[in-house]
Formats: structure tokens, C-alpha cells, sequence
């Protein structure tokens, strides 16, 4: 029973700043994602060669977008970081990593959704993911694996008219079963729209143990597609049209309360 | 790993607007929850002397705030509202629900959340929770049932200073497995805060046939007590001294992006 009266004085418009964007009808509707769980030794080049095969699988099998895991081209610790970082903005030999997955995703046509790999820009470091590929899987918002504790970064998507979250991400081996699964259903549910999730694979070797679980949440908060621990590569189906049909079935969007709240999006507030 | 680089300029107290209310330190920290699951039937005079009976057994098993479900003395039905209604603010006679309420809270010296009951008011019904008591058990947020899918309702309560948000809430057979649960457990790991659920019974002949499993939810996001369908009280521990804990070796309201977003909470604004 829904208990907030309606009233012509709650315009729910007004919840957000700037209003929401209305979800845009993106070039292609039904498609396939691939989700590629790597195993990422300490060898670098190796890591590489690995990723663009995990890749190239994923594209034979049809994925139109392929997302990586947080940190795959490196082991993932602080000792690690300085010595794997790449600059990008250099390019090509001084960021073999993103010259590999920018050229795949003009080889095989496909979006890849980089995961994320250590940056070295300057003096410092920073864990960035680099995205590849053509505007035909929709509009896709982007969090690096903590940032998915933050309702406000996909609400703020949402807003801005998203139909997927792609968070690569390494919860480990507390968090993972407490929160990763969770925070994922609840981000899709709560915006009605699609998340994915990309971990490396488990090593119980590594200083730090990633939780695995990659997976396609619905816009529902169902669980679409999942995998344990191990070196996988997650196909699944992504149908944007769901997105009209669930917003209008539980019109959540048009029921807030901007008369009590408002979310204001500072940085597209600013950018007007 | 944290992506969000750490600066001085960005401000987390921001990230809230007016800034978020420490959370205070509560008369009591450490009581016990009833959540009473009732059955509801078509007999109002019966419904008043069950729920009577299930918040005096809950005190008697030491719990010190009650909560009862959406809708405990009347059918779930739209055409049973307007029939069951009662005049909350003329009170007694006209409101033999809460009169029973606040009779009790005095006699047993507990906090009762009274769930919900329809209520008559002037022309117009509504879904009403009515709180009696002391204010020993902490800050609490009301929601009924629907609102616990707004996150920013859960989030305002939260700036506020809020322990605890308790929803009285009837989900269906639909929404309950699908949705319940997993906006408690989000709510609460969000906002790290205590989150206590309260359905009707099931009876599967009745029109609304409602999904059960009252809740009581962690500040990290873990059931802590929790039923399946059928009548029952849940006692259950509230330990309010880990909220703090919780934030301490989880920051995310110290890691806010004030930069990058901000959430008005209007009425406490406008209230300044």
C-alpha cells in the first residue's frame, strides 16, 4: 500500500537537479555483454595476451560489450601499482594495456568496458578504467568497485539517463558475501536499470583474495547471469526495452517527493 | 581499492545539505525489539485485543520497542479502509486503536511503533503510523511499506541522526520475494543504521496476500532475526554502540562527494 498521498503540489520532477534526463532509445536494444573473470598473474605481458583472448571469445560469442575486471593487468597490491602503472595519455608503448583494447574494439567491433588498470599521470597514481567502442549499446555509467557504496553515483547516473552500470570491482573475501551481491541488486532496483559487475578471479595465493561473483543484474534486482570464484567468461542477454516496461509497471521515477528532497547533480548543474 | 582520489577539496559534509546531524548518543543503547507478525481477521474488536495481547507478550519477553505491521486492525482491501477507519486525532472511542496503543506504551513503559491503521481525516483517508512512548530506544524513522523503496527517504533519516528506521509493510507475493529483504539489508548497509521490518501474517484468503518474514537488519546489512510467513513475535538485540563502530571501519559518510553531489533535505531546510 503506497503510503505518501498524491497531490498536485509534489512534482516529482523536481527530486532531481538538473530534472532527470528521460532514457534515450539507444542504437541497439537487444544485445549480448560479456563478462570476462581473468586470472591475473604477475606477469604483465601475459596478463595482456590473456585479456585479448578472453576478449576475442567473448566477441565470437556474440557479446557486443565486454567488461574487465578492476586491476587485470597487474597483481593487485600497493607494492604493485607504481610498477605496472601505464600512462595513457602517452598511448602505445608506454600503455601497451589500453593500445590492446583500443585496437579489439576497432578489430572486432565491439564496446569494451576496460575494467581497470594503475594509471601514472605525472606524479601520481590512480586506478582508471578506459572505455573503447561504438555509442550502440546505450548510455552506461561507470564506478570503480567502492564507489558502488555510493547510491548517490547511480542515482546520479540514472538521472543523467543511463541503461547500464558497469562496475568492475574486487570486494574480497569479507565484503564480497556481505555486500557484493547486494549492492548490485540494489542500485538496479532502486534505478531501474541494468548492473554489471566484473572481479578478477579468485587467487588464494595473492596478498589480496578477490570474491569473484561477476554478474548481470536486471532492472528488477534479479539476478540475470553469475558465476563463482574461478576464470570465467559471463554471456548474457541485455534487452534496454525492459526498462520502459518496469518504470511503467512500478512508476517509482514519478512518485518522488521533490517537495521533501532533492538530489542535485553538481557537476551537469554546473556544466549548464 | 577506492577509486575516488582523496583532496582537500572535496568536502563530504557537502555531500548533505544542511550537513548531516551527528548521530546522537541514545538513553538506551543496548534493548530488545519485538516485532509482532499478526494475523489480521475481519473483526476489529478481535484484531485490537490480538495485537493487545502479542505487544504485552513481547514486553514480557523484555523487548522494549514494539513494532506491528501496515494495516493490523482492518483488512488489507480498499473497500475495507473507509469501513475500519478511525479518527486518530478525536481519539478514544473514535480511535480504539490507538487508544490501546498509548494505553499500553504508559501501563508497560515501552515504545510501540504502532504499524499502521487507516485513518479518517476530515474527508480523506489515510495510511497512518502513530509512535507512543518514552525515548529511551533512539532516533527512528518511519516509512510504511511502499516508501522503503525511495532510497532518499532512508538517507534524509539518516542526515537526521537516525539508529534505527523501522517499516511496517505488507510487500505482496510478487514484490516480497523478489524486493523485500533486499531493500531492508540496502537500506541499512547504505546508510549504517539498524532497519526493523513488520508484515501481516499471510492468509492466502484474503484479497492482499502478503509476503511475511518481518526483519530485523544490521548496520551492516546482515539479517539479525528474521520469520517466514505465519503469526509469530520476534524478539531480537539492538546494539546501537556498533553504529559507530560500522562508520569507523567503513567511512562512506566521510568519503562523500560534496564536489560531485548534494542532498537537500528540504523540510529540515526550510525549518531553519
Amino acid at each position: 500500500m503506497a503510503s505518501s498521498s498524491s497531490s498536485s503540489l509534489i512534482n516529482s520532477q523536481l527530486a532531481r537537479s538538473p530534472p532527470a534526463i528521460p532514457i534515450p532509445t539507444p542504437p541497439l536494444t537487444n544485445f549480448k555483454i560479456g563478462l570476462c573473470q581473468l586470472s591475473v598473474t604477475s606477469d604483465k605481458a601475459k596478463n595482456i595476451a590473456h585479456a585479448r583472448s578472453a576478449i576475442q571469445d567473448a566477441a565470437a560469442k556474440g557479446a557486443k560489450l565486454v567488461l574487465l575486471p578492476e586491476i587485470w593487468n597487474s597483481p593487485y597490491s600497493n607494492a604493485s601499482f607504481p610498477v605496472y602503472a601505464e600512462d595513457i595519455d602517452a598511448g602505445g608503448d608506454a600503455s601497451p594495456s589500453t593500445a590492446m583494447l583500443s585496437e579489439l574494439s576497432r578489430l572486432l567491433n565491439i564496446t569494451i568496458v576496460g575494467g581497470s588498470i594503475p594509471e601514472r599521470s605525472g606524479d601520481r597514481l590512480y586506478n582508471t578504467c578506459c572505455v573503447f567502442g561504438t555509442d550502440e549499446v546505450g548510455r552506461i555509467g561507470i564506478g570503480i568497485c567502492y564507489d558502488i557504496r555510493f547510491p548517490e553515483l547511480a542515482m546520479i547516473y540514472a538521472a543523467r539517463g543511463a541503461h547500464l552500470l558497469c562496475y568492475p570491482g574486487a570486494f574480497n573475501m569479507t565484503t564480497g558475501p556481505l555486500h557484493w551481491e547486494l549492492l548490485q541488486r540494489a542500485r538496479a532496483t532502486d534505478n531501474q536499470l541494468y548492473v554489471a559487475t566484473c572481479s578478477p578471479a579468485r587467487d588464494t595465493g595473492s596478498d589480496y583474495v578477490a570474491w569473484g561473483h561477476s554478474t548481470l543484474v536486471g532492472p528488477f534486482g534479479e539476478v540475470l547471469a553469475t558465476t563463482e570464484h574461478e576464470e570465467a567468461i559471463i554471456i548474457a542477454e541485455i534487452d534496454y526495452s525492459i526498462l520502459e516496461q518496469r518504470r511503467t509497471n512500478l512508476p517509482v521515477t514519478k512518485q518522488r517527493r521533490g517537495d521533501l528532497y532533492q538530489l542535485v547533480d553538481l557537476q551537469r548543474l554546473n556544466s549548464h
